[in-house]
């Protein structure tokens, strides 16, 4: 992409935006000489991660504080990754979009992701799409994730801040919260929470809470909310606004830069040989027909290229 | 390493054996373009894996079989293979090598090899080594290992067969024997089988192979051997060539290559990355003074040189 994408993207124009989002969607090799050159112009919005199982009410969490940014008179963009199939996946996440109510606000920029083979394209995929709303000057960035297992740990690792939605009578979940959120969770919504067994949902959180103190020192609050009223959302962005006032994403972004770039280094090193046929060359290797050290440095030779 | 080098290695010299063999623990660069020259010529020698738990007497079944394979007038390469500490590793082997008897026979080589680092460039210092061995004349190579663990499932592989030795009265190794023996084992050996405790031990072996087939239809023969009177060791090597004729290495040949191919790939390109500091680059690109897209160009491209 030529400078004046760059600048257009900086200026936040809307079409120029699309068409990069585009790009890295599709991992178009023009998608990282354009990110290069965003970058200085990035680490200015706040990244909102929002995580949880399966029928939670995630979407109508972010809807709601869209809804809430927008009211301050925020740029917000919105990405929605969903890791399952491309094809169901896809479709899904289509109906969920048309559904927001901030589809024909310019202000807001939606996109979904959905995984095109393996995770690490797509965490990559999700950081770089967040880094160019960031640029495009979207002062606040969504990241949904669906469904909560180590595919969302992952992507929610890229966030400023991590928001674990919770509904009351998960039962067996309660030990998924043990498992993989309680590490992720910057802040824990109970969605739902007029419905019977908030309480001890609540306590059950505290609970495990109780258990361990983060490296960090915060305890991930615990924001009551009825999404569909829109109840708890204002308190919900408090929260968030809390962990990474205090310097809990900052803290976070050497950590998280460091990831990153070994799963960077190791995607790149991959896509230099997604097209190695080991069996056949172990095949000529056996047959003494090539031998392993001209075969490797043969491999060796197409990363420069 | 010059082209005499190879012609001297090819035509058994063992000062030239001994010097190339140091090249390859130590891993230097020239290792690689003399082994490229020696590899059309090997592929001929019979290697034998060894493993079991510690105690077992492998090294006295290593020095029968030694014994036995000389006695057919057979040229012989013994790697010891310790994937333990360097410190200690390295003296328990030269301790064992100046306890063999074959020490001061020119027809027989005898290495060791102790970890440096990381198992994945011992697992292909070991090939290297047997590759060299082969290429130098011997007729058979010996590849002992210590302990049972990943390190040595790894190892075995890299075997034309694989010799497990066990021990009556293990108790609860037989645990052992369910978890990773069973896929590697192509013979078993009971050593001190006129202990206690033999016949339960071969009942046990016999009633973890009844319950599912290996899927080249081989049933690894089980051998009693007291190897300190040299029972039992020329059935272990029969039981070994049975296998190896019957076209056990050649079906495992290309798959092993596969895997080392692999192994080899992955290990040449982290050497490239060794002294790269994650750590170092998140800062920088946390602070917007880099970013993320010139680090990894940066990095791809030293592997070129």
């Amino acid at each position: 992409m030529s400078g004046s994408q760059t600048e257009k993207i900086l200026a936040g124009d809307l079409r120029a935006l699309a068409r990069a989002a585009t790009a890295i969607e599709n991992r178009k090799p023009e998608a990282d000489s354009l990110l290069k050159e965003l970058f200085p112009h990035t680490g200015k919005a706040l990244i909102i991660g929002i995580t949880g199982s399966p029928g939670a009410g995630k979407s109508t969490i972010v809807n709601c504080l869209v809804h809430q940014l927008r009211g301050e008179n925020k740029q917000v963009g919105v990405i929605a990754v969903d890791p399952t199939s491309p094809y169901t996946g896809g479709a899904i996440l289509g109906d969920r979009i048309r559904m927001l109510n901030h589809h024909a606000d310019p202000g807001v920029f939606i996109r979904s992701m959905a995984t095109r083979g393996w995770l690490g394209g797509l965490a990559s995929a999700t950081t770089d799409m967040a880094l160019l709303l960031d640029a495009a000057g979207k002062e606040a960035v969504i990241v949904e994730t669906v469904g909560v297992g180590q595919d969302e740990v992952e992507i929610a690792k890229l966030a400023d801040a991590t928001v674990v939605v919770l509904v009351p009578g998960m039962g067996d979940d309660v030990q998924a919260i043990k498992a993989g959120i309680m590490e992720i969770a910057d802040v824990f919504v109970i969605n739902k929470s007029d419905q019977p067994g908030a309480d001890r949902l609540e306590r059950e959180i505290k609970a495990i809470q109780s258990l361990s103190t983060r490296k960090d020192g915060w305890v991930p609050p615990i924001v009551r909310a009825v999404a569909t009223d829109g109840q708890g959302i204002a308190e919900t962005l408090t929260a968030v606004r809390s962990f990474v006032e205090r310097g809990g994403a900052k803290d976070r972004a050497v950590s998280n830069w460091s990831l990153r770039l070994r799963e960077m280094l190791r995607e790149r090193l991959l896509e230099k040989f997604v097209d190695v046929d080991f069996q056949v060359a172990a095949q000529e290797i056996a047959a003494r027909r090539s031998d392993p050290y001209t075969i490797i440095d043969g491999w060796l030779k197409r990363i420069s290229n």
